[in-house]
């Protein structure tokens, strides 16, 4: 029997796809840089059970295997492989239990966090990871342990799950952690497998921790003279025990461009936006809105201490839709014929430092660099625009060395798949990587799961 | 040279103690059913550098080497081989930094927990992990992952660590993470190493992220006529957004023997205490106090709603006496002869099943069992009565399958050790127990750091 035949009796014939029946979308993830690629096999699996059988299959015919969730990644790490199978974990789309006493969810790895949103929102829970977008998988989520901007109250991905059912590629089904909040019984594999970018195991239910959903919430915008009095700013507000949901940064190019994107007014006085080189938004919640009132009024108070020029409490509506602009900057930045985006993660103190060194690094290289990013957790989302390939690598070399140099990392929570991998070998310590590799080996022998993503 | 001289070439004489001089302190931690073994050679290195040396002279050697922080741990993880290296990180001592800007504290791994607390009091943070016995030491603490009441509220040890500096068996230093919250750059080793009970790697620097610390506290505690209306009431306080910071149950006959010890009156009129069977405290904390006023209220009407036979509000020596004596509970049930202590953590909402499984398992097994808990968490700390090795070994393997079959897992924070071991390789998923030694082997491929702990 060919592969084709035996992976069709693994999930029958209807669920493999070859040939012109891989539909392109199967070739690419949303990263800029990252040439798509088309798989020879995609197969859409319903099981635990038949992901395991193909993932025999495929030890037994050496061929390699990446997993995809909705292919919205930033790191081009659900590329597949020319002569690879892309297991497509769209038929997986199940939400198995929404757990309303022990707060948690228990999903198939398809299931879209647009999906658990509606569904936690039912029952007065929530899964209080949103990264930029919403047709996200659960699985991808947890392979690239995505962020987002409410990272900065909640923290990521990796601190909601709570437990895995992972394949690993000799065909094991392994269960770790539970519907528990902590363990000290033996190494902790949740934590391993999240952030793997599919080159450990594949994912085929996570369960995960949901919190209470706080009813109120507010926005508060404040325009900066210069982007430098904004992030220093921001640990002030971190230690001011407000706890904000959200705490952004964003420069005036792009906010220009993703207001004008979204069509939106935000009602700030020409004047004032004319001599504001950036803006932070700060966004709060409480159970309580009377609290919550209190509490916006401290966050404004405290922002023109911090010198901000002003402060404006957004209107429900106009919140939701700058948020949601934030959220899409990325294809703002791709309209615009943004080159590369890129995530670095920095200690938050060291923001303005960093910044300094990007305007140095964009004028080295004659390119030009924009963004904006989840300050509260250092993490700085930039565009680089620069068609020229050697300049471009030298750009983005020069911010992750300079963000490194710092004691921050390439990736805060993007991930390295294909389109970092060559800073990461480049610039991590070796021994790092060795260690890292020899992991991969204890879960991959055959070297089979997404090869060439992480390592060479 | 022999060992020993090897050993002093590297930390130097002093600082090698062999025979009578590695005093009976460095042979057992406080596990009751451990047995004491004096190692050959207690090691006091200086540097992550002597570290490294002296873990490649016990490489050469091929001699097991165990390290130890403060010897508070409850799994025997910290006990030595009879041949082997005890590495005692008890001149590794220094808080390195305190930095207010990114709430992260920069520590040696020697520090106590009570000297951090004291540090981050200064500066108005605060390191919210917070087990029993603030003797302990971030390096122990990282190691086993320790938990403690406040986890309900700010999870544990594992949350917390944001880097390391860890050295190899092989004498490699490396440095994971770093002073920021999030990273998807490979794999997560801080998370690996935390709660490896010393057996990938020996930690020499810890960053670890503190928060805010908040100005106001009150205590609540709540009687109810029995356990089973106690643990029903968990899933609620917690789901109630309230967000306790200390949540935990503690059974009548654990009540008495833990204020009779701490010479504790809580005011509580007799005929309710007669008619008690266990108490659930709750800890509320706020920056502001009228805030803190209005959720005590809104606790104690949720606590009667209920079933709570009342609920009092501890004035403050009182609550500080009652936490405290709740650390100590181990001490007093070690007093009272307990034989055993095991910390199984469980879905929360399983509390009332498993509790019901316990009565059942103590009687079969002519046993005797009390406790209290981390009853937030899911995690039941019980005292075992039961002299004769059979019977509590069947008693204990009875409670571990339960907790298991139950979706929890042996052991919520006080790690596996020599103590549990047998059980964990037991119960455990063969595959898991594989895949993880094969972690191990990845760090640590002689088997020379902490062996017969977790894996035989
Ligand atoms: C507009 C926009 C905004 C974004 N904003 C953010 C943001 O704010 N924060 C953030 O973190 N990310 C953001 N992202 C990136 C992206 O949403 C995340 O990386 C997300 O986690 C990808 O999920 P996915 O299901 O699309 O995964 P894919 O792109 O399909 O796959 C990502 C990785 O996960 C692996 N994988 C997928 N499923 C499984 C599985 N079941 N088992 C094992 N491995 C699996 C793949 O092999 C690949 O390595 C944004 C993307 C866009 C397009
Ligand atoms: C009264 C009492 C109450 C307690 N309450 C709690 C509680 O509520 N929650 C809880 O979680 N625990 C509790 N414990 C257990 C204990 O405090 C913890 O396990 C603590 O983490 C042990 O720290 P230690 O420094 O004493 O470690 P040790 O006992 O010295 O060692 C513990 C483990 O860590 C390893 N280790 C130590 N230092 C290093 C290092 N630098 N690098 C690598 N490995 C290292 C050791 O090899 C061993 O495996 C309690 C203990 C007592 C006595």
């Amino acid at each position: 029997m060919d592969l084709a035949a035996k992976l069709a009796d693994v999930v029958g014939a209807g669920y493999v796809l070859t040939g012109a029946d891989a539909s392109e979308d199967y070739s690419h993830d949303e990263t800029l840089s990252a040439e798509p690629v088309r798989p020879a096999y995609v197969v859409r699996p319903a099981t635990a059970a038949e992901v395991a059988d193909l993932l025999r299959v495929a030890t037994e015919a050496n061929t390699p295997v990446t997993a995809r969730g909705s292919g919205s990644g930033l790191s081009g790490a659900a590329v597949p492989r020319e002569n690879g199978i892309l297991v497509s974990f769209d038929r997986m789309t199940k939400v198995i239990e929404i757990d309303t006493d022990n707060h948690v969810a228990v999903v198939q790895p398809g299931v879209t966090l647009q999906e658990l949103e509606d569904r936690t929102a039912e029952v007065g829970l929530v899964y209080p990871v949103y990264p930029g977008e919403l047709s996200a998988s659960l699985g991808g989520t947890a392979a690239t342990n995505a962020g987002g901007m409410r990272a900065v109250k909640y923290g990521v991905t990796r601190h909601h799950v709570l437990g895995l059912e992972a394949v690993l590629p000799t065909g094991e089904v392994l269960r770790t952690g539970g519907k528990f909040v902590k363990a000290s019984t033996g190494y902790d594999l949740t934590q391993l497998i999240v952030g793997s970018e599919g080159t450990l195991a594949l994912i085929t239910e996570a369960t995960l921790k949901l919190q209470p959903r706080v009813a109120h919430q507010a926005t508060v915008l404040a325009p900066f003279a210069d982007l430098d009095t904004v992030v220093r700013a921001v640990p002030k507000v971190v230690g001011s025990g407000l706890a904000p949901l959200i705490l952004e940064y964003i420069d005036a190019m792009t906010m220009g461009a993703i207001t004008y994107t979204a069509d939106l007014q935000l009602g700030i006085p020409d004047q004032v936006r004319d001599t504001s080189q950036a803006y932070l938004v700060v966004m709060l919640e409480n159970r309580a809105s009377d609290r919550l009132d209190a509490d916006v009024e401290a966050v404004g108070t405290l922002l023109s201490e911090l010198g901000a020029v002003d402060a404006y409490v957004l209107p429900g509506p106009s919140a939701r839709k700058l948020i949601e602009a934030r959220e899409k900057a990325f294809f703002t930045a791709k309209g615009a014929g943004a080159d590369e985006i890129i995530d670095t993660v920095l200690p938050r103190a060291s923001l303005p430092q960093f910044m300094a060194k990007v305007t140095e690094i964009a004028q080295a290289n004659e390119s030009f660099v924009v963004g904006c990013g989840h300050a509260g957790d250092g993490n700085v989302h930039l565009a680089v625009f620069q068609k020229d390939t050697e300049k471009r690598t030298a750009t983005l070399r020069g911010l992750f060395e300079a963000g490194m140099a710092l004691g921050g990392a390439i990736s805060g929570e993007h991930g390295i798949g294909h389109a970092k991998k060559h800073y990461f070998l480049d610039l991590e310590d070796p021994a790092k990587i060795d260690l890292m590799r020899r992991i991969k080996q204890a879960f991959d022998p055959a070297g089979i799961l997404n090869p060439g993503v992480l390592f060479d």
